[in-house]
């Protein structure tokens, strides 16, 4: 099994694709044809595969998930870490901490339209770490 | 690894069953005990583990889903691929694009009432690829 | 590929703590370096990765999901099992029943505020069963 992490610099809640970085790691293992687990060590962020072409179903999806779960609910108690870390933990559990996309001849088996992405819901500056590892 | 893809022809939004066409895959192997891997590639639709007992509960799943994220919501900007193509990324953010389930002797280890379903977020027909790979 | 099933009895809705258990199982196989799989066998919990420091983040997750999908919508057609069984599988559909780990040298590498939960959405004691599979 081989493996690395990735470090992704977020700079507030969106979006941050992460196709190229999980691509360069997969290709490395150049006949290796198996899958590829992402994983992100936080609680606050997730991981999603999303449209790759038009932006605004980017902007649309973090929209909703604002809606969703919007900051200054009269019902949370967690709030000594920021008025954006409740909804930030609710938005990660609504999605994923991991995933795992198949590979075949160190190519990532996306559909055409799927980009990888770090999905931030924190508003102020974060560094996230996600753990790839290449199974065959 | 062994690898194979199937196609699903969905006609409209809802839960379709793709048990049989896993169990198959995976008796094909039939000595191995592991996992199986599943992977839509396509962004407006889902893939889902659900009580395959009493088809109401596929039908309030829908209905849930489909009240949480209606069609014409005010301020979604990606409107032209159609009204339900948004709502379908949006269902799909909120459920998954990758399943694993643990295999023994060529038989998918589910729970009594698991059954596993694509779950078509779009209105109109469409051709869904599922990738499926069975690791030891 | 090693393989177990863990037992959690839950008693009403909430998360129940299982990172020990899993980690036990993951020492065993000492020198192993690959990924830790956990599967849920049920329908109407789940299971999640999310912060394990204060408790009031459980509760209000709970409370979240609890106001996201109340019980007692007028539009549910599935009531057989009771007023809680039809919003449990809601809740499960928004959230997972498989996750996948990444593991070096017997230890799970969960980031610092990570703790791995049986979410349960049933109000009555139940008997949950989660199948651990541990591959290099």
């Amino acid at each position: 099994m081989q493996r690395t992490t990735i470090e992704i610099e977020t700079n507030g809640g969106g979006l941050y694709e992460v196709t190229d970085d999980v691509a360069r790691f997969v290709a490395d293992g150049r006949d290796s044809s198996g899958l590829v687990h992402l994983f992100l060590r936080h609680t606050s962020a997730s991981l999603l595969i999303q449209e790759n072409a038009d932006p605004d179903v980017r902007r649309d999806l973090q929209t909703f998930f604002t809606r969703l779960v919007p900051e200054g609910m009269a019902w949370i108690t967690h709030t000594t870490e920021g008025p954006d870390d409740m909804p930030a933990h609710i938005k990660a559990a609504l999605t994923q901490t991991a995933l795992t996309i198949p590979i075949e001849a160190g190519r990532l088996l996306l559909g055409r339209w799927q980009g990888i992405y770090l999905f931030e819901h924190r508003s102020r500056p974060h560094s996230r770490q996600v753990i790839l590892s290449l199974s065959d």
